[in-house]
């Protein structure tokens, strides 16, 4: 059966976004230092020639170990659930193949028809909830696995719902002091993990996680 | 000189202690379910040799690489300093011979004369801050380092004075959804640092970080 799971960047202080990283202040990276702080996060990734290549960088790029996980998270997902803002915040970012090749299901209230993009990314606006988009997801992605992509508010509820399978984080050496917290809002009967991975590199701790 | 380093077991949510563990439910370790949290974040600790041996918990234990790195985190210690909570709760759970072997500062509002354990330990009650107790921690370390023990608090106050060298974090994955953060409330200047050691074990995953 698919499996769901999670794979983000994240501050040594647990944060998926710097403070001032929203849509009022996207064209000012200098606001809150937001740009560098993102910059010092996702570093790693940066520099990977899959990455490069999926978002359109140009070529060139890392293409060791690090560079196959990115490939092989991209080629177990069948479909992905992002949040409005996230998607709000790609929707002026991504290139024009949007770099998902999969059906992706957008968890907002506004109703909207869906938005096919060249190389395989359809983006779906799900209004009645996260179990719901989440079974669409399922039916999309045939053998394949589910990727909740976030935002953290995201991430937050199919943990509280107990659905996800494996915890993909890559720690990032860099102290935030503020912003979107992974962990919050959590509730007390949380699913537990156990350490099934860990891939060290200087630029970030790539921890796997699956249920215990 | 000196180093000022921290070493401390960290929930993969970021907290060093649940929600419950305090002096008030020190008896009752069923409330909130703190023991077993508490079991859950320490376990790869309790069941090391010399972890047994310095908390009297009785003989046996694993001696491999993590006892080791237990053993060479005491012996480079020449001082310690911990918060008033801490020491609290360790006055009425610590063996006679204090877990310390080292003249430990305690950062309280409390007056109270210094207090002589056998083994080596002596508690000092710092009542004029933060900095006052490192000065006094650094003539008495000589050679060797100071480890900041905690709290969460103390260890956010050193962080904020942009003196804490090393940051030594075992990464336990267990999820306790509240307690006590070791990050939050930072100031936005903080020191940077950057990954020294990654050691995978089981149990916890040992990240040491140093000053970029």
């Amino acid at each position: 059966m698919s499996k769901v799971f999670v794979n983000i960047g994240l501050s040594l202080d647990g944060y998926m976004a710097p403070e001032g990283m929203s849509l009022e202040h996207w064209a000012t990276p200098e606001y809150e230092s937001w740009g560098a702080k993102w910059g010092a996060l996702m570093g790693w990734v940066l520099k990977q020639q899959y990455f490069r290549e999926n978002l359109k960088f140009g070529p060139g790029g890392e293409t060791g170990q690090v560079n196959d996980m990115l490939r092989h998270t991209m080629q177990r997902s069948g479909a992905n659930i992002l949040g409005k803002r996230m998607f709000e915040q790609g929707e002026i970012s991504w290139p024009d193949e949007a770099p998902f090749h999969t059906p992706v299901f957008v968890l907002t209230h506004e109703k909207r028809e869906p938005w096919v993009r060249p190389g395989g990314t359809t983006f779906y606006f799900v209004n009645d909830g996260a179990e719901r988009a989440l079974e669409q997801a399922r039916a999309a992605a045939g053998d394949r696995d589910i990727r909740i992509s976030g935002g953290a508010n995201v991430i937050q509820q199919y943990l509280d719902m107990g659905v996800v399978d494996e915890l993909e984080i890559a720690l990032a050496p860099v102290l935030f002091g503020s912003g979107r917290r992974l962990f919050e809002n959590q509730q007390a009967s949380m699913p537990q993990f156990r350490i099934d991975k860990v891939v060290d590199t200087p630029d970030a701790t790539h921890l796997r996680y699956v249920r215990a």
